[in-house]
């Protein structure tokens, strides 16, 4: 299968403060058709070294797509560039002209001279119609490489895309099937994951694996491509068989469902309600819960006790026991969950009480309470990171806690 | 002046969900010292594809930046390709070893025999140090380029980029002197707040201005150059104080302190306590304020009343009242504010509820309540974007208000 490469033209990609967003959308797009994005590129209005990309790339890659610097304004370059590379001249083409023209005309606008620039196709190129704007795309075959230019503008470049390049493209690829399964995991180290399912994956060599760790949760993605789509799925379905049995019950979610919302869906078919009560994460914890949409249907609410007067006037804990323990123990963790449930009468309620940093001692040492119909119960965890990472993982091991308890 | 390439390695960053966004925080601190980034490359973890890209970069740029495929498992390639571009050897280090396992004794785990690859160093290199995490960095120089192997996770990356990679660009790089000045702002679109300062900053030709919209919030950076540390402070302090008169009390910090750390201290100095009473946001404003190291300083604690039976049990808000105005209501607003305060006994208090969709009528309408020594107001907004803009927005008008009453 030819692999696609993707460069994005513009300065104003290269500041501080914007990103080539257009290439998740055609990342999108490739991998749909079975193509691969092997590189991204952002290169500014620099017209040696837009070439130079445009070389590397046209060398390496079957497929080339460039976005953004089809304007009409002279630091747009793709153009000229691309007619560089490829050895190839430009030459004005009066039926785009016309329809520039045309365009500006309909929304009541004189076509201004500079935006003669557009109307410049590369030899040999087809013309990309453009729907939303006025630079045109063009498209090129050279090398059994296939080349496109398209414009920045996202809603343009879109549009431009499937109306014109996805019939072009598939009828320049050969047909081929993905077929692909995810793991979403929580309290197991990146490193420890893959020593546990790297000899399953490896079995597999038209099997792509990546592991990712995200908030201190591990995402695992498997993807099997084949001509054939059952060969692809038979691939895909037996790794996975393998690596959910090794992962079990650390696997929270397997359809891309956030931790929150498969708690929160376990309440709702229980019929269960929630409430919180933090200390160590001041509200995260409420936060994340609540981020799902309908989150009332099971969330009540909750405490907030970040003082210890707190944690005894609102949530009933003894001071007794605060001044024997400790606020961050596991007798606390259990009387804070205890007590929300009891004054908010939800049937669960989670806790979280720990230190957090960035000084003092035990930094990273958490308590997770559960409170649930039947009893209480609490587990010490010691986290690692900075103050946001350790307060983050906490709401993480709290809702894995529940998830567990509610048997998901 | 030196220009620089940054290489995000991944495949992860090769797929339709993610972005390098690592590039942009390196891009402003390279750009602070004077440096142009020419080019961004995203590339999978695939090793000859990597090698091609660190050799390109290499050839075409002073000053090279690698992030990503530090970790420990097999599809960790970035140090094998430098090394292997460059033709130099990996080697064992013993003392990079020790520190990892030390690492993993500190939060109670065995270090697993993959993270052994961690401990290899590129002959030459130079250690960066990690104080985040395990993967250490790596700074090589050859042929006048200056390489340095970074970490993918943001908080490891800028830790160590600030620590141990500034001192050395510093002293690689021609002596430039750099002042800046910088604004944050709430409550102003961006477009009508750079309508308002443009003509001031359009005057000063050498002075570099950007304006970033983050979370609802306006950053706006001044920076001057000069080869004269005399010359590039006369600039930006002129520039600085017209600005700074043009938006008045909309700056809540010239200095980079968060909203919350600014309503932090103007606390702490009134010797005031604060605690809060949320419902749309659900514990968000809560996370926020204690975001903020020694925020137990000033803030109590609070309730998170997400149904209405909390907002009557907990905060006392009569059930006639939210009859007849609705949950989302000014004097509900208020009420929950003033039970708030009753009940925790703080000085201030703060209360959000609104509708933060997706779905329903008035969706982005937020009332804040804030309840002060001498009385109780409340604040209509409407907000816009998408569930969780709406409630993160949220949290900054609460912030905000209470900044003001406390004369920020």
């Amino acid at each position: 299968m030819p692999d696609a490469e993707i460069i994005a033209v513009g300065s104003e990609l290269l500041t501080p403060q914007r990103l080539d967003t257009n290439s998740l959308y055609l990342t999108d797009q490739l991998n749909a058709l079975g193509v691969e994005v092997v590189r991204k590129t952002v290169v500014g209005d620099e017209r040696e070294r837009l070439v130079d990309s445009i070389l590397g790339a046209a060398a390496r890659s079957e497929i080339v797509v460039l976005t953004g610097g089809l304007g009409p304004t002279e630091d747009d370059l793709t153009r000229e560039a691309v007619a560089q590379a490829l050895g190839r001249t430009l030459e004005f083409d009066q039926a785009i002209c016309d329809q520039i023209e045309e365009r500006f005309r309909r929304f009541g606008r004189k076509m201004v001279e500079i935006n003669r620039r557009q109307a410049y196709l590369i030899s040999g190129a087809q013309v990309l119609h453009n729907d939303r704007g006025t630079a045109p795309g063009q498209w090129l075959e050279q090398n059994g490489v296939a080349l496109m230019l398209l414009p920045g503008p996202p809603n343009e470049l879109k549009s431009m895309f499937e109306r014109e390049c996805l019939p072009r493209l598939e009828k320049v690829l050969p047909a081929q099937a993905i077929r692909t399964r995810q793991f979403r995991c929580v309290g197991i180290p990146e490193s420890d994951l893959d020593q546990m399912i790297s000899p399953v994956y490896k079995q597999y060599p038209t099997l792509a694996t990546t592991i990712l760790a995200v908030s201190g949760e591990i995402h695992v993605h498997l993807r099997a491509r084949s001509a054939r789509a059952d060969e692809a799925e038979a691939v895909v379905a037996e790794a996975a068989e393998k690596i959910d049995a090794l992962l079990g019950d650390r696997v929270y979610s397997r359809n891309g469902d956030s931790l929150e919302k498969v708690a929160g869906d376990l309440l709702r078919a229980r019929h269960a309600t929630l409430s919180v009560a933090e200390s160590i994460t001041g509200g995260l914890l409420g936060g994340r819960i609540t981020a799902v949409p309908s989150a009332s249907d099971y969330y009540v609410g909750g405490f907030l006790t970040y003082s210890n007067e707190m944690k005894t006037s609102l949530l009933g804990v003894p001071a007794e026991m605060l001044a024997e323990h400790g606020a961050v123990s596991e007798p606390v963790a259990k009387a804070m969950a205890q007590g929300a449930k009891v004054r908010t009468g939800s049937s669960y309620a989670l806790s979280i009480t720990g230190y957090a940093g960035p000084d003092g001692a035990n930094v990273g040492l958490v308590f997770i309470g559960l409170a649930y119909p039947d009893g209480v119960e609490a587990r010490r965890v010691q986290l690692p990171g900075d103050r946001e990472r350790i307060r983050m993982f906490s709401t993480n091991t709290a809702l894995d806690v529940l998830r567990r308890k509610l048997g998901g």
